[in-house]
């Protein structure tokens, strides 16, 4: 198979789209789509100080290759959690993520759990009964907490992750497995700051997994190769591999379920009240940060219980 | 395994319910859950005089088995598709249904298609465009109008159909991959009367296919056990079997999904407009049936066409 644009072969075809690229063709596809999902949902602007939350993963690395290559103003976060398994998956990717800021002279802020909050994500999952099987929800606490004190402490002006379509529709999915109204509604490409959170953006929402992890490849970008661990077995792994039989089935179709999802959005929700964050807003006493009840927010209470 | 109820041994266990019941039990739960639906969705009284629509199949079958034995006015509509295959499908299907009406003393009406309107299924599709491939729509839109024209007819009250719980997820989880508003928001256990319209009803429609199923075998009810031979590799088909994997996966999902559908709808549609049908609504001047648009409905246009 050929590239649509050129004469040499193909590196990737994209079904849902008809589209075949050769490498080089491929790459400058990513970042044109990049800048136009940017402008679409008019996420952020060449002025603005952004910070990439990076896991040391493909999507997160790619994202931050990209953006770095269109000129944007950029510095990454990465948190070590602490997570380990038989294979120092947060040291190595550290380790990953350190590598790609030195090699492109960026600014990379790390966080490391055990030595600033006192405990691992491990730790702190075994001493809380939510997280006692998965620490996945501790994580995702210790993480938006952490991102948004560091976004606020250096006046970034907008976070962005590398969150990509198969992400997106498998939480969409699980909202509307379970109807979480609430959920959808908050489910979009940019949210808006709001009461002291800073505004977030996920710049790859349109990406297929594999067109993010074909960019990092074909671009010898090193990620860290292995899932989270903890990912094993998740709600979000059975999600995607549904997702995955279904656009087999039907090329497209997740896609599709996505932008069709933001259209009808518009048309669900426009007479509705905007969401829950129009609702009063505390400030934790501890860390200052935004909190939906009076007294110390959830992260607080967690990381001083223990 | 125990029936919950007694000391006999369980007919069926239903993992989403928790809740193993021997034979006489789980007939007489079927029959208390259906009345339960039948109020619950305010969908017909003892008074009314009952249309159910049979295919000869378990579900519609069973559900007039249901009715019956509940002590409602039923008398049953089979239209004889003339699909055959291999088996001799509508025939033997005919047969099971008049069967079945005779044993109870109820009244069936028949209406076959290739008499009546000249073709058979297959040959309406055969010479439209739109059923070239697959003859689904174009059965649709005869047994939509044919059911109505026969309860208009002979002044029955309300339509019932056999879809259960499977059927009626497999179509929202269609709606919702294409974010399908309209469909969304037509999609009840109940649709009252309109412009026309006889109220439909689907008394089953909280009941997992196998439970219906079971009901039938458990009753020596003799029901046709092929599919259509049409609905090979059909969407419907394919969305089942995804269903049926998240089902194992995790019991109780395709309830919890249809049952938080429907309070969520109120929620998401309580604000908007009713529906397509308070718009104008038009006579089509051959039959007599409301359509949407001025001038002859589809089914006439597609019956006078060839």
């Amino acid at each position: 198979m050929k590239c649509r644009k050129c004469d040499l072969k193909a590196a990737i075809n994209m079904r849902q789209h008809k589209l075949a690229l050769c490498k080089t063709h491929f790459l400058e596809w990513v970042c044109l789509q990049t800048e136009r999902n940017i402008l679409k949902y008019k996420m952020f602007s060449k002025e603005d100080n952004i910070l990439v939350a990076v896991s040391g993963g493909k999507d997160s690395l790619a994202l931050w290759d990209v953006l770095h290559k269109l000129g944007y103003k950029t510095a990454g976060v990465y948190i070590h959690l602490g997570i380990h398994g038989e294979d120092q998956y947060s040291t190595k990717s550290q380790i990953l993520a350190e590598n790609f800021a030195s090699e492109h002279h960026l600014v990379l802020h790390i966080v490391n759990a055990k030595q600033e909050l006192g405990k691992t994500i491990p730790e702190f999952s075994e001493s809380n009964k939510r997280g006692k099987s998965k620490p996945c929800s501790v994580c995702g606490l210790v993480k938006r907490h952490t991102m948004n004190e560091i976004a606020s402490k250096y006046n970034y002006d907008v976070l962005v992750t590398g969150h990509n379509l198969d992400d997106e529709v498998s939480v969409l999915f699980n909202n509307v497995l379970g109807w979480q109204i609430d959920f959808l509604r908050r489910q979009a490409p940019f949210i808006p700051a709001k009461a002291g959170l800073i505004p977030k953006a996920k710049p790859f929402c349109r990406f297929y997994e594999r067109e993010t992890a074909a960019y990092a490849i074909l671009s010898n970008i090193e990620y860290i190769e292995e899932e989270c661990p903890f990912s094993e077995g998740s709600t979000t792994i059975q999600n995607k591999e549904l997702l995955n039989q279904l656009e087999h089935q039907r090329a497209g179709t997740k896609l599709a379920f996505y932008l069709k999802f933001l259209k009808a959005k518009k048309e669900l929700f426009s007479s509705q009240e905007g969401d829950h964050f129009t609702d009063e807003i505390f400030s934790c006493p501890i860390c200052g940060q935004p909190t939906p009840n009076p007294g110390n927010c959830t992260f607080c209470r967690m990381v001083t219980r223990y």
